[in-house]
């Protein structure tokens, strides 16, 4: 089985962490293509970059048809319905993921992310998935995306303390990371918080697999109904 | 004052059809610039459409600031939240003008829309805003986009029916008409039906106005923070 | 255009405040004709006030047919309904005009009223109008609304404690003040804090003259059908 | 103990017929006080109505301070809540009391009330009371509420038929009667259909002589806090 | 009238603190008749509890028949669903009875139960029942149920520190007490905080007698149809 | 790796036809241990099933603890809260598992069951879970459990006739079927109605083992606490 991973956004160390964590999930045979595209944001930060990301990322999907799956490698999910009107093999975004594999494990849940500007975004999506009146808090952790990437930052210290918050303000029972670049970060988290603490980026590639192997393809009734040939060209 | 309206596919037919809507609905003295990019799908139906026009979306909006507001003028109200990181001068979708103007003189409305590809990205759009539980139902007429734009076709008349199973079914209290390019129809359907049928560009326009004239900006707090300078270039 | 701004309590210092908020905000060519009912409640604080003053105020829509719209300028809007069923000119409360503008300009507001026993009615019109996922919380300054007519009292500066509070811990990005006789602070309030500061006067009677403009008048099916004329006599 | 039960319409045959429903359900030793308001509408059949009882409404909770309860027979529980600010002692209208009961004895329910035009103000208090998600419709029978007054109608024959549907098309479990002038037809209809028949009349005396004997006032925090000696001269 | 009020944990103690506590409550002329199982768990909390001790609670329902009607003494509602498929008798579960009662006297309600693990299945009910939006906060106070039990613990003085806690902070206008156990402390509580506060063995007795008497049982279509014979052999 | 999957009914050619499923569906590699409880009802078919079946279920969780993994193969869920506080092994029910897969692949569902009795606990599941939102509805086809295991019953015939009226009517995407008894009918009844048709214990298997594989434990703070050593004594 071959999953494309991709990172929405064009800082290549990411798309290296990502691809890392996607194959230390994934099941033996399963191969990981870890991309980004050529162009667009180095970071996804919120509603600007999302939209500015989406033709690079749909581009990569259309360019890599010899896949049997697609995860997007971005907390926003970004694209996930659009990706879904062009290929019926399943797309899995890695915040939807994370949050339908904490809803088995938690009665509740807290996200700790990046931004402030990234939270409503976030909450947005929770709402359309319906998992809304599962996440007890979407909170933010004034950490950039790309400190993520810098050796040596006390980034995440910041996020522990975040977890911390959540614990004992949100009486949350699993923490949910929200961004891609936290991948490395959960299993020491869970460890010293004593609680699940869900990466989407593992999460996505078991649900990709797994929806792969039972043969469960993307409807292709209603909204996710194929573009037609001439939009593609 | 001079309101940007910008039908984000690439028909200039709809496009004038669209700017002849919003100057008869602008008030005295409001200028109507109606844009269209140069290039992107020739129209929008569904999430595939929508992320495609993004970018030549968000580029007429930079490259015209010297405008005191924007309208977007699709129905799925597609970019609307990046907009708002672009600029703080008031960014209103026509979806929403219109759902917010139907429940001021309507418990419940239901929309007429072009086809059911289109449904869930209204729907989502609708929970997305709150008054998902003011709209009785989104239904499809299944008459494409760019139908409205042939001279004969009979898309009205489907519309019609639709409006009238609307009002049996639903208890629709009023109607919205679910695309821009039916802006020409909502006079005649609402005096043929005896109920309020809203469109969406005007009802924008109106909007856009009044949010310039009491010198309501968009928040830059949150998730409408304004996209750092670097990012722009 | 001329716009029937009605302030259903008997405190005519607070008419004349609304009337003035109401002139600055309308279009050029808008009269604004500001009364209030010779009898009932000196302030509407809460469900009884409300319930009392109806009689009046509806007698005094009825006794002004000449006007082509009506603004309820209380923040329960007070009546909303029972006008919508008297006449099918555009009626517009301040406090839904306040939540619609908001939901234009913020991802998320918070309302900043005057007493607690107010706070309730306010949510409660948040979930019927389906706006109550767009407000962060509805928080009370307990400044009682005479004590805003008051020179010297130090109401402003408790209501803007109250904004300060609802920035750090709602994480509101537009706050939406809870009063008619708080239409004067709006302008400061938003300038000290950096927020958007909706007031309801000016968003109703710019929303008032929207709908009038655009000839949307109220629905005459279902819950607004007008009532039977033996039932005014 | 003693009940007031207060029909907030003028019509005294309707107020001997909720009277005598009431002491049907009323436990031995309870003594029931039926009475409507000297002046208002003859009938209460959406919100004009609504908003028109209720000084009268009001008044007459004033001029009776020597009862232990008062129920509202309206079933739109025309003004419940400014009633609670009026006094401690319970209040409880037939409409939420219908509810509450129904909730009890089955998973969902359809309310079959009389005109369409009382339909969203009943969906509004559902919603307020929070008890919507149990309710699959609110039917209207188009029998309008004199027309239950009169003998000979074939009023019951209309609202049977309405019943027949709920249970067909709603899957409801039980069925709410939506107005107090239905209360005498509960028991045939219940025997005819196979299926609980609510009358909010009967409810609410029941649960309003509960409230009264287990020593449960409504709460003087928040919303319901008293009114203002002042404001009651 | 005979009610059956039934202590599903196995905890004689406290079957004869709810049984005097349900006969207080009851109406002149009802006998209460007050079980628990001979096996099962001491004390439920939490969804262990109330999963192990289901097979005991419908054994007592099925071997007592000569009963009007059912009370299920735990605050989780423990079988309520299952014990209404038994027989169309009514049964009425304490927790449902207080959020219901208390619907009726305060526009929200705060619940202050044993321990953090009984909090998310109280949440569910509340859901389920609708009136989740009724609920300010589900609290734990950290006292296990069989504290309750024990002469001359602090249980009451950390119940109370929590009631003033939810009157603060969660603008909480009456408060639920979330457990059998704690029956006896509702009155002085109330006078304490000078808020209602309601116990659901009063209630559920009071709402269990009005059910039978106003002759309302469970309906037998839909979810509580009646188990087959051969599942009862 | 081992995943205990537990048919809550005692009826035991449904356990090896499930546990065929759940070999199809797993990954090479693991091993399905299929068992049913010794007593218990036959079928579970709506909530006094459900109650009864649950000692019998925990005791097989209880008595096989050498497993990775539990998975409830009974479309209500049954007893699936309770488990998880036995085990922090993850355990998923059928009926959770194809809710969450549905959402990833279509975007809106609908359930089709067996009786009628059987709705308001799935619809109830769905509430709790918060997909409630993505399901169009959940719909009976009037199949008995055990027709499933007769050869020969029309119950296929019976359950695609259904489909093709949620497809006609609900606008749904995908198709859940509601039974584990059904698990072998999926494959064509997506192949007949060119929709995806979700199979739950296939769903599980899947789910279950991607939480083994990626260390994911059901957490222990809050309401799946660990059940007290003493109360599993």
């Amino acid at each position: 089985m071959r999953i494309l991973v991709l990172n929405p956004n064009t800082t290549a160390s990411m798309t290296a962490k990502i691809g890392a964590a996607a194959r230390r999930a994934a099941a033996p045979g399963t191969e990981i293509l870890a991309l980004n595209p050529a162009h667009g944001p180095a970071s996804i930060e919120g509603y600007y970059d999302e939209a500015i990301s989406l033709a690079g990322l749909l581009g990569v999907i259309r360019d890599n048809p010899d896949v049997d799956g697609v995860v997007i490698a971005c907390f926003d999910d970004t694209g996930l319905d659009a990706a879904r009107c062009l290929t019926d093999k399943p797309v899995v975004g890695i915040g939807e993921a994370a949050y339908h594999m904490a809803s088995m494990i938690a009665n509740r849940f807290s996200v700790v992310t990046t931004l402030a500007r990234s939270v409503p975004a976030l909450e947005h999506n929770l709402h359309r998935y319906g998992l809304w009146a599962r996440c007890a808090r979407v909170r933010s952790s004034e950490v950039a995306v790309l400190e993520l990437e810098e050796p040596g930052s006390d980034a995440s210290t910041r996020i522990s303390a975040e977890i911390a918050r959540a614990i004992a303000d949100d009486r949350a029972e699993a923490i949910v990371l929200g961004c891609a670049g936290m991948t490395d970060l959960a299993g020491r988290l869970s460890a010293d918080h004593g609680i699940p603490v869900l990466d989407g980026v593992s999460c996505a590639v078991a649900l990709c697999e797994s929806l792969v192997r039972l043969g469960l393809r993307t409807s292709r009734l209603g909204g996710y109904a194929p573009v037609p040939p001439h939009k593609l060209a």
